[in-house]
């Protein structure tokens, strides 16, 4: 239950009102490792309508730098920012062992979070959280399985949801990273790797997991001694869907994520190089490919999304122009001119621009 | 992006000592036909540090409607927009035709421009405007070639720059629309269309263009009569670099627009199906293919700042949850603990989740 | 080819010995059903040295109808054509249950057998021909497993054999028809389509296979009433190399078969679209992508090996020209020469053929 | 008109009536460089139907070597070659120069000839045999364009002719080599290699090339000083179909031929990795793919060609089997068995295959 007495904070009332769009949330972002960090510029550079006010680790010395480097409070308790009424919404970066009591607290707060994989190490304190939320009576908590959010994966859950290849029969899966951090146990394959997949296959079909296996192949001369590398994870799902997982965390080179479908009329994969934005190619009675984009914002949506980015990011620094300046307009309009007059007569034009200021 | 009570411009000395980083960029559009529009909801949802604040048109009806739908003024004279103590920075993307003169009031205002292409439409207009922000003694005026912030183009300008394939011999372009609009000329297939390429081609080789050619072939039927569609159109610049695209606004499909380089040493191509983001595909001594990306953030980066974006939004809305919530936490939990179980024991472990609250 | 008056039959001696290259190997085809045509055909009109003499069936209509289409001997007992003075070598393309029998009396007679798959149906009559052979003491009898003989599979075995990717860890196989005929049975899919992968992974890991599980999904509602397909099936080879397949024989649309290696330091897939002939495409630490051709034998020593067969085909049916004839090659020379004179002038050049005669 | 009184010779009346399918062509190769070795090699080995006889070179010395090699004689005047009795057809990969005369007397002698490209170096003489093969009333001489035996050709072609795509509008095509053998020449870029593409463009649009035009940019730094590479060649066809051809010869790595035809409603391009056997990869108003294998003679059908050509060989060299062997069948059979044990049960099965004899 809440307790905040806040004005400034994010009230369950204000929540279901919906913000004034003209007033950015403050979030704070707890744990500051790579990943945290990661999250911290994220919320400070690119989220539009966030304003990163904080960060938090345990760590008093990083918490520091990372503060001083985005010019934000430095909060040294995690379980202070969660309640400080300037906070109106929380990424959790800690270890996973935390997560159960900080996302808790925020519950009590009634703070939106968005918590990163695992939401907590074992079934039963998940368990509990999912719980304490229901008795809330409002959800409050994303989980960061940030695949849903890849454009490939929504191409091929929207697929799958069209019906137009008949029910999916297979999820094969492959999920490879060059190298493990030291002290990585046989057990985080599945706890920090294939605990995606898991999401993936939840995600994909709607359906739970309602069988696994794993099988144990040789091991990679590549992984340390000891570390069962790589793995072969079979699941079945509440329909039927047969999933299997080659997980493989030591190839000494690159990251590979893909996931290929195959239904009962057609296939699709994605993750594989091949493909236009989103990479899905299909296979069907109709041949195999990808679709075409239709227009130029399908093809260069992403490419005006930064370019607006960075434009204002230099005019903010002072530091315009950071792109194509007016010289640039100038010559494509004189060789455009050009190429007009060529067009009319047929004719090789030569372009002189004269000196340039 | 929080709110501020500056009434000041961003005057030419704050520009040199760049702006406090809590202080959103008040932006006005200007034009808000389709471009317009999509360049201020861009502003107003997905650009970190950047606040909408008017639009402007002399469609004054639309000008009203779009103001309204994002909650912003309306200034119906966009020459009062530029001069408007309240706006910051100026997007102009009104027709070609309005540039110059509005591109000048912006310079004399001394306010930061994102102008549509072209920059003008003759070159004498453009020259103009370069020598009036050369007179100034500083940049103000981007022009919107936004194929320099598509990862392709950045790819391969890398690769040119590198030395590695040696000088550039050609570049292959071809550039191609499904249909065109009512009213689209022959020459509009120069100046609307082939004016990216030649930014492109500036862009990739970093010299200028210094003749062209366009040869005309027969036209398609799907074209309208008397629009000469496809052209062909030869380039060639400074050091010699050969460039030809082929353009084709009426393929009755698609958009589609890529780039072969043509190297002393190798070669490589954007923009066809092939490849993972950016889809660079090369091809060289040591054989066809491209880069894996080399870990998560190369490949899933694009998706972390959605699932922050997405975030943000679902908080501001008071919409709570957007994305994977406790129960999908909790499911993964309780398969990966089934799948350690199973890692131990080589069994099939079945999987019980329980009612869900 | 020519012909030869030679009565006798290939002997142990003359095996040992070597053939006179001048002299055809007389071949007769048992069983002409879809397959046995197919290869009679071959004989007939691609193999060059062989000579197809006869053709057997237990059908009398079909063998004389066939024997009659490629104007050669039809012999109604296949036992009669295997010691038949005439024939020196024996295609079996029968049904699977005659092929212990047939095999059994042709290694009798000592003649060299091509036996289409599987050699027997059961691993105890399999292994009777193994001992005869054995007992002969010298090798007549090869098994139809044609995938040896296809490019890809060579290029992957290739890779393997050379040890760069390190030991292989997996193969993940998948087998894919668009229909069955009728009265296909859940145990055919092994035995009539998982056979060929079986013989892919001993060929591609030079090991045996220790262990075999077959997994039982739902099955699709495109197969007939009782059938289980697809199966999945995971097999073990002596070293520990684990070995998945899909194998689905109702996909409703087109054939498909592929095979991806993971090896501890690269993987490399075929049958995916990609890549040049062959098709293999691989990723390592070099990145993904495949080899160029080296010259125009590698590229293009396929069509010349076509262009001969036809021509040579057009030359014994007295219907010369069936390529590229004497206006062709003058037409090219014409453009040519126009061509050089254009690269010395810089000019566009006309090109009259005058009127063909 | 022929002259010839031998009876063994293939007449102009055995011609019209068809050869006996029993007897195989007796074919001599006149010039037998690199080009003409290759060509006796493939009619010796590969070629069903045909009987290499004799080689025939100015180089007396590198005539007997060949003669030798292949077991057939030596003829040291090509001419004599061509008018022996014992010679039924003939392959000239002789140097251009020579191939006016030699084709002459071929049609003289009735005999039909492939001759490589170019039929002759200039249009004047190829427009003599042209006349020469007109008077004979009878086509005797195949030009050796093997792009049109290529399975990308061909589908190309029959893409085109079908008429799906509309109208052709542009062929945009490259031709790339690692590097040129000595003395070289400006001009042989035309004559030696784009010749080739003149062929193409006529094969594929049906049409005759009606201009030219070459476009030299700078040269590579890796061609051999005063060597025009790459060049840039223009062509126009009857119908307008605009042609460009990238020729570049020292790439300093690989082969390369691609051609992409871009017609009124759709494109398709061969010669890029990519797609299935032949390559061709479409794009048109139903996305980008190709066509999948319809059955397994469609995907493996070549695999079985091989096959079958090397069980002959080692058939005829005595030193069967060359392919997989009964051992192979049987550990396959045992396999499989084992595999439908499993699919019965459920449970893995192990496999013992017991000591190979």
């Amino acid at each position: 239950m809440s307790t905040t007495t806040s004005t400034t904070a994010l009230s369950p009332d204000s929540a279901r009102q919906g913000y004034d769009r003209s007033r950015p949330v403050r979030v704070a972002v707890l744990g500051v490792g790579m990943m945290g960090q990661d999250h911290a510029r994220r919320l400070a550079t690119l989220t539009a309508g966030a304003e990163l006010v904080a960060v938090s680790d345990v760590d008093v010395v990083r918490t520091d730098a990372v503060a001083a480097e985005f010019g934000v409070r430095a909060i040294h308790d995690p379980k202070a920012a969660i309640v400080d009424p300037e906070v109106d919404a929380l990424v959790i970066a800690t270890p996973g062992f935390t997560h159960e009591e900080l996302v808790l607290l925020a519950l009590e707060a009634g703070k939106p979070v968005l918590c990163e994989k695992p939401l907590t190490t074992t079934p039963e304190t998940s368990r509990r959280i999912v719980e304490a939320e229901a008795a809330l009576g409002r959800q409050l908590v994303q989980v960061g399985f940030m695949r849903r959010f890849d454009a490939g994966y929504q191409q091929l859950r929207a697929l799958i949801a069209s019906g137009e290849y008949g029910a999916p029969l297979f999820l094969h899966c492959a999920h490879r990273n060059a190298t493990t951090p030291p002290n990585f146990s046989s057990e985080m394959l599945m706890l920090d790797s294939v605990v995606h997949e898991v999401d993936v296959v939840r995600y994909l079909t709607g359906e739970e997991v309602v069988a696994i296996r794993v099988i144990a192949p040789r091991s990679t001369t590549s992984a340390p001694d000891g570390l069962q590398d790589p793995q072969f994870v079979i699941m079945e799902t509440e329909s039927g869907v047969l999933v299997d997982v080659e997980i493989f965390v030591n190839t000494t080179f690159g990251y590979e994520v893909r996931t290929e479908l195959v239904a009962e009329k057609g296939q699709a994969r994605i993750g594989l190089p091949g493909g236009f934005e989103g990479g899905m190619v299909t296979q069907s009675g109709r041949g195999w490919g990808g679709s075409i984009p239709k227009d130029f914002k399908e093809r260069f949506g992403a490419a005006y999304d930064v370019e607006f980015q960075r434009w204002i990011d230099a005019v903010r620094a002072g530091t315009n122009v950071d792109g194509p300046g007016v010289w640039d307009g100038y010559a494509a309009a004189a060789v455009c001119a050009a190429g007009v007059q060529s067009l009319k007569t047929g004719e090789r034009v030569v372009i002189d621009l004269g000196p340039r200021p």
